[in-house]
């Protein structure tokens, strides 16, 4: 390849955060970066996109190399407004994350790190999203590294379209990492804890919590290779169809 | 069955839009119907949670009939919420609707209306989406009473785990409608402009707006079911994974 690849860097944490900074400048080495990311932190805006407010774009700077542009909305207008408006030529790659805390099992369905990629999956553009499987003392470096493997491959393999990956990275020190798994997405739900409080003046409010319930072992899924320090990879496709009930479905009677 | 079925009912046009409260009035001849939904219109909240701000549920009554919780959050919030703090017991159903616009193809994954499902789905519950394909001048009837039919379906049969149902009725009159077919996800995408303008203090904003460009046209896929004035019904589950990439996945060296 003559050209430098060019690849979109987005993530949900918002575009101060030290996730995207951290890819950012090892994806530097494989290609030429443009950073478009929300302004703010939205974690859990699942796919959400931005219809009933206007969109602003801002330039940002951090340090001598990081500039980027930010904007008002969720990691799927990002890659929309970048993709559409915002850059000069299509990305050859979108990189999402790296999201402080893991997007593994039904996690990945409320992921707005995964939706930027579902996005750039969208416009048929090779597309990974990586989340580090903590939320305490992270250290980027090695998740940042694979990264950059990763985009390595993409943008020499490409990916079939409609496929975009989801890449979750063990906390712990690289060298207790025990390999790298190719996942399914896990299935355990969560048992949430609606927590009731009163504010000042007296009026109920809830904060959402909960935990994952026996979350599956096996290190083919990706709950378990992460528990098992192994980095999970999952193919991942935005047709939710449930092909295997379409028959039966077909056996009911719903006539109108 | 001699008690009488438990329905939540949520949507994501809000608690006091018109499409909830006809299909309200339908699913209350199958069952006792507990409304649970967004004080506010939630349009392409995808399948956003609320982790950050603290979720308020008030009480909400509309006519002599209509009564339920509103909460300022998403619709998947509204399904958490109702069956972890606000419902006394588990409901027979979950459905959420009548949508003002159909949610078919590519706007399936940003869908509000279908995320209030999906989560119905994640608890194990029997749930459907639906929606009306058009925004003007629409007229819920049709819908509600296939709504009530589907939901009587549901209620009999039951869904296996992790599969739920997306409902698109086309919004012609009664008697035009063609009959019911049984689809997959669309996979057209859109072509989005981003409507670029100034505000009066000189700085740019954009507005997202796009077309889908070729949907296809076989009644088997959702968008070409509508287009035929059929109702299409989508089964969908929640489970990512694109399976069949997986092996290709395995062949390619990743090791860190």
């Amino acid at each position: 390849m003559s050209k430098k690849p060019f690849i979109l860097l987005t993530n949900d944490d918002g575009i101060a955060a030290a996730g995207i900074e951290a890819l950012f400048h090892e994806l530097n080495k494989v290609g030429e970066v443009a950073v478009v990311a929300p302004r703010n932190e939205m974690s859990a805006a699942g796919h959400a996109i931005t219809l009933s407010d206007p969109l602003r774009v801002s330039e940002y700077r951090k340090g001598p190399e990081f500039f980027g542009h930010a904007v008002n909305g969720t990691p799927a207008d990002c890659v929309k407004i970048a993709y559409w408006a915002v850059l000069k030529r299509k990305p050859d790659l979108v990189a999402s994350g790296i999201n402080l805390g893991s997007n593994t099992g039904i996690n990945t369905i409320y992921s707005g790190t995964v939706s930027a990629a579902t996005e750039g999956a969208i416009l048929d553009i090779p597309s990974f999203a990586i989340s580090l499987g903590t939320y305490e003392k992270p250290d980027f470096r090695f998740a940042a590294r694979f990264g950059r493997k990763v985009a390595a491959h993409l943008l020499e393999k490409g990916l079939p379209r409609g496929i975009y990956l989801n890449v979750n990275v063990p906390p712990c020190p690289e060298d207790q990492i025990k390999g790298v798994s190719i996942t399914r997405q896990g299935q355990a739900v969560y048992k949430e804890e609606f927590d009731r409080r009163k504010d000042p003046h007296g009026r109920t409010y809830y904060w959402l919590t909960g935990q994952k319930v026996n979350p599956e072992q096996e290190i083919e899924v990706d709950d378990g290779a992460l528990a098992a320090k192994m980095v999970s990879v999952t193919p991942l496709h935005f047709d939710l169809t449930q092909y295997a009930f379409l028959e039966e479905l077909r056996s009911w009677n719903l006539k109108p």
